[in-house]
């Protein structure tokens, strides 16, 4: 278990930016099971870096979007009887197609039957689980090292500082804006963006650094232009679709 | 039946300023049952003024979300099977844990089905009831002070005028835009705000009132800045984030 | 079957012309079936003409819907059994009122099932249908005026260049922005204002061409003004509610 600094996290930004060129080059098809309120947020973002999403949630046509996608994201917010078949067979398409995906296990801190599936969902192997504190702690989770290497995943906490973690590196990220606290399903649309960076790499770590990296860094230059949430979640798109390299190691706070 | 006039328009206006304040402290979780159209529009507005929205539908989860908010708010827009059934259960959580509602009866004049629904909820005792003309003649309404002291409720009806009134209580409220008419989902959008006041206070005429006075000033606000109803949208959403007492002591026509 | 050009262009945006103005003084009602990411877009777009829409999907509430309604308009995207069976019952009913209907057969190339369903539908008479090349071809297309013909439909065909065609006639238009491919829900969009233009005229190939030309040239405006998507979003809204018959004769790219 070694944190990342120094050279290492010189790396992660490398690898980052590199992540973020091949999304824009190879526009993975990224399929999105999430709540309402965070469809059109998620799918804009997604559309801005170039990759294709698609939202489908009827049993009978989902394995086929599940094929054709390069990665797979769930998302429990306002979780309804409806996207919970829809999930599974998903999880199962993704399985059988070789697909990785991630868990948003929103708001699991509230509903206790929310809980049990997310519980069963982390059983299924996900890639990825992104989550806020109150999620993590309702999981329970506590370190997020010890909380990756024990589920043999890769944990992303968002907060003010955000922390990626797999069995064997860990990684902090200090962008980001405070402002984004005053927009709807922001953590949501982090994890849509995260399964377009999920979709071109094998490295699952890689991935969601590079997908915070991009998503605070975008977030920090539309909080700049912005005179509140609601230009902010526009700016936030332009950011996504503007953003390059060079912006991306100017600004990144990685450790 | 009196007026406000004079001091007491004072008063409501110097009230609804206090109200403002105590959502921004306190942060109100408020659960918010509406349609898909309405519902980022929603959120985004109720975080834009610091408090915490939730919309899941689904029964099982229902009492909990209820239960953890101050308010729920009841929106017909769109009404499905799903959503009855959810808002039955929703109601009677309230009605357990003693959250004040919200019922915003949307387009009741088109449908018959929705209007008899709206009228078995409103004997389920809703503290304020939210809707524009052609609704409120839908369900009998004709005198907003009278209909309010039959009913027992709060009536806040919606216009190029809006009137709220309880059995004792009235106040008229004339600012806003008249681009707001050109944007969809604005009134469901006060809806879902009216419920932030009601989780701070125990007097919903006040809280209506409040809420009102806040969405239009800011809506008036941002329309100033607006070239038209798109970027209305977004600086609506600044303008709730940055509305202060100052600004709503200049600007309320209340009456 | 004759290629537009020359005074027939010039009659064909002359004519587009009449029909905004047309949709702007009648402010027709369309009921609008269409998927999630869409629908707040979608009903935007219509406001922002001073169109009026409405997107119940409940199947007891559907048919006093359409009949409220000037037109309908299907969109398979996220198509699931609820939708389903509404657009079953919504087909039936504006056949019943005599209200002309679109069909937007998204992402037919994807799912077996929605593209049987997608037959299904083009069997029962819709006015005109709006796609792309991919769910073109899915369907069987080739030559756009021939599949018109066949069909008895209007066809939509959007691209880099928009083809509309009906059995005797076509039209081309070069208008737009590449920044819309960067937008989701851009295409359901088009073809909720397209309902709009139906309301008002029995000539569906002529709605269908001046829906095309009033999205495309609001989206090169707003492209103009746009940092990159999201603010693109909002200033098409804005551009819908601005654009006049000038911006519309000085820009049109019609033959």
């Amino acid at each position: 278990m070694s944190e990342a600094g120094g050279a290492d996290s010189a790396q992660l930004r490398d690898g980052s930016i590199e992540l973020l060129e091949r999304v824009r080059q190879l526009r993975p098809h990224v399929h999105v099971l999430t709540n309402p309120v965070a469809m059109t947020r998620s799918a804009d973002a997604l559309c801005a870096l170039g990759a294709r999403p698609s939202m489908t949630v009827e049993p009978r046509q989902i394995a086929e979007f599940v094929r054709a996608a390069g990665a797979l994201v769930v998302n429990l917010g306002m979780l309804d009887d409806a996207r919970e078949r829809a999930i599974l067979r998903a999880v199962e398409a993704a399985r059988r197609f070789g697909r990785p995906w991630l868990l948003d296990p929103v708001k699991v801190e509230v509903s206790g039957h929310r809980r049990s599936f997310a519980e069963r969902l982390l059983d299924a192997g996900p890639a990825v689980i992104r989550l806020n504190a109150a999620e993590f702690a309702a999981l329970g989770g506590g370190d997020p090292p010890a909380f990756a290497a024990h589920r043999g995943i890769v944990v992303t906490l968002t907060g003010a500082v955000d922390v990626i973690a797999d069995g064997s590196r860990s990684a902090q990220i200090a962008n980001g804006s405070p402002l984004l606290e005053r927009l709807t399903a922001t953590g949501c649309t982090l994890s849509a963006l995260l399964g377009a960076f999920l979709a071109v790499t094998s490295d699952a770590f890689a991935a969601a650094t590079a997908a915070v990296l991009t998503f605070d860094v975008a977030a920090e230059c539309a909080a700049e232009q912005a005179d509140g949430p609601g230009t902010l979640a526009a700016r936030l798109v332009d950011a996504l679709y503007r953003l390059d390299g060079r912006t991306l190691e100017a600004r990144a706070r990685l450790s």
